[in-house]
């Protein structure tokens, strides 16, 4: 139980420069009210009502399958998106980073009983062992992914330290982080030496075994509902035959968790009554699904087809201006450029599309086809009235890719509420209308937590 | 002289969260005399020698063409690094954000004369007018750059407005953005409304004509020395003969400034008394070269060999921790994803590469070949020593892909010396030397600008 193998370790723990966020009550001040041509741009928008359906529609796909919903919230790494993906009734999440778990767990979440329930998403580093025991006292259940047998006798040389220091019964919740077949992170759960992991996490005295985590990141590739939901039961097969694996070897194994976004939202194409019928064979022993960028949604989504409604299901647009425009290049210039977009690709093409400007027959509408540090370069402009429209320092909302990492670029989000109308490029109109367009007004702001 | 064809606008100043910085007092009590491996992870890594080294080979490589330099702020948002890329005599520097132009205005360069000259390298876009005419009285220079007729219309309208108000003679000192060939922002220089733009920005009573302004990106592409060269020459030749036109038509072109890292680096491989003769009968006219990148450079610019020296050359780094190991994958888990090193691409392939990890016969190294948000993979390990070497929890050094989009990930930047030494993954030792590996301390801290 000691760690020699293990090369020096700092304890350095986070600094404020990555937590501290800027006054939300001073950016409402600010912003709140205006319209979104009075806003500086680029500027993340998010439509707080489609945040709240697409909230709402994964809870209800997850007690269709009555498993509980576990959120991952490093997609918007804010409170209040956090508190929407809760609801009523979800009380777990997973960060993707420490500076989430101070973040929320500092917030009225935890003190209000919302938040109980905190997973660590990324195999713990050594040097991270002091806060995040520091954290599990804050909160009534903080978890943290192991997939090394190294990460396992670090946490117990930490434990070991402690204890002489005089501490009592030092522990860590771990869970056992299982390569569903997307072969990031994870053992491989054919390996004899992950059954061996599996042993030494369950009989440690420092650590209290969980169960089995995956992540089916490999079903962004999907084109179908589907094609998702055969990665969702590869995922759950898989799990549940080493969770027989473990049993069998005296391990028990209170939980599993599988899940990603359109994996997850792919059973709510299921119907219910073939839902609960197969839930009592084939889902026996998987207690919890999860996911995340659900509740934003984006175009990767949108090929995925989770986002069943299209550009309508994807709460977040970048507000972007056109700095100027070129008709023989057959091009515009607007201030979104791979700073406020991020360069991740999707199979549609290009780094975003303007809301509001696909053709009728569902053809592609404008869009960034090149982007560099500041510039974005966006075409797709069909015809003579539609290049008349443009004008210079007019704004629009643009799709990003993946909206995870595209709203890691802002240091907060401004919010809005684009609630039974249908959106434009610039701003909303009445459904199904062809009058006046409204511009949509500034509601709230939103400040994540960035940083490591 | 009216803005009719324009939309409404803000004029909301810079947010003081997109312009504040964290104290660089308080992080370099933190930090300075830390080991590399007690540097909370990822953190992006200065060598300040080898920016030192990068700065001034850059300033010699203008001297051989007798052309005045313009430094790019944009790849590293610093005070510090704007210093070292000024040296002594060169003045004018190149912004990309109004953020970066408050910052480095607001800075001891200004009131200590070093720098005395800046363009906005976007064009303006009409919200941020009264903040370009603010600054502009805080500097001897500051330029905006104008690529479309609305543009000139919003700067004479918000002019005329001034002088309503009581000002006297408002002005812009504007540069023509020009196509350099690489299709991004800029009017094509064969058009007949880029003239007639130029002619009105020459007879306009609220614009100061400086010159043409082009920026050959596309230079990116080229693999050799030579090939720049040409990209050099072409936009070189391009902006001459446009500004011929301008001529014939009676509107002098007191300035040009071209260029793009590879492309100016390359002019570097000719020989003094080569570049003297052609630059007699061939420059005439071109008063400036300008580049960014070069200050850090990074696997994009080994690949156009403006790194001449490889990684060797590369000024900054990802300083990253591994989190696991998956031998049976052949892949380690590290905790630089895309949050940290950007999704920029680079036609090596990959997302980074280890210091120090390359064959002997050149062949590739450690490989960052998957990330996502905050996961890195890891593959290149090619043999069992190397795979004993590695622990869970070292740190080691990733050379990005693109050094801006990378640096623009961090909130401060640990500055390091690695002078007249060898890089290791984690550290560096004696040149040629075979023993043991140092590692490096941390020196200073930099702190760059975000947001917009």
């Amino acid at each position: 139980m000691t760690s020699t193998a293990l090369p020096p370790q700092t304890t350095s723990t986070l600094f404020p420069v990555n937590f501290s966020v800027p006054s939300k009550e001073w950016l409402r001040e600010q912003l709140v009210g205006k319209k979104l041509s009075e806003i500086r741009t680029p500027a993340l928008v998010v439509d707080r009502f489609v945040v709240e359906r697409n909230g709402r529609e994964m809870r209800e796909t997850a007690q269709k399958l009555g498993l509980r919903l576990r959120v991952h919230v490093k997609t918007h790494k804010t409170i209040e998106g956090t508190e929407l993906q809760l609801g009523d009734g979800v009380t777990g999440i997973v960060v993707s980073t420490m500076a989430e778990a101070h973040y929320l767990i500092n917030s009225h979440l935890v003190a209000s009983g919302k938040l109980q329930d905190v997973i660590l998403g990324i195999p713990i580093s050594p040097d991270k062992l002091a806060e995040a025991h520091d954290l599990s006292r804050r909160i009534p259940r903080f978890h943290v992914l192991v997939d090394h047998i190294s990460s396992l006798e670090a946490i117990e040389a930490y434990c070991v330290a402690r204890e002489e220091e005089g501490e009592k019964n030092v522990k860590f919740s771990v869970w056992l982080k299982v390569d569903g077949g997307y072969s990031r992170a994870g053992v491989p759960p054919t390996n004899p030496s992950s059954l061996h992991l599996a042993q030494r996490l369950h009989t440690s005295p420092h650590t209290t075994f969980q169960g089995i985590y995956t992540h089916s990141g490999h079903s962004y590739s999907s084109t179908s509902p589907l094609e998702s939901l055969e990665f969702l039961h590869q995922e759950r097969d898989l799990s549940l035959s080493f969770r027989s694996t473990l049993l069998a070897s005296g391990i028990p194994v209170p939980h599993i968790s599988i899940g990603a976004t359109p994996s997850v939202t792919s059973a709510s194409q299921e119907s219910s009554e073939d839902l609960r019928e197969t839930s009592k064979s084939r889902w026996e022993g998987v207690t919890e699904l999860h996911a995340g960028n659900f509740i934003f949604m984006d175009r990767q989504q949108i090929r995925t087809r989770a986002a069943i409604r299209g550009e309508a299901d994807c709460a977040v647009t970048v507000l972007t201006r056109v700095l100027s425009m070129y008709p023989d290049r057959g091009t515009i210039l607007v201030d979104a450029g791979a700073l406020a977009m991020s360069k991740d690709s999707t199979m549609q093409g290009g780094y975003g599309q303007v809301l509001g400007t696909r053709g009728e027959d569902g053809e592609d509408g404008w869009t960034l086809t090149k982007i560099s540090q500041e510039h974005g370069i966006m075409s797709g402009l069909r015809t003579a009235e539609e290049w008349e429209e443009v004008k210079v320092g007019e704004v629009m909302r643009v799709v990003p890719n993946h909206a995870c990492l595209t709203a890691a670029c802002f240091p907060f989000y401004v919010v809005v509420d684009g609630r039974g109308r249908e959106a434009t490029r610039g701003g909303v109109r009445e459904r199904e209308g062809q009058g006046e367009v409204e511009e949509l007004v500034v509601v709230d702001v939103w400040v994540p937590v960035r940083g490591w």
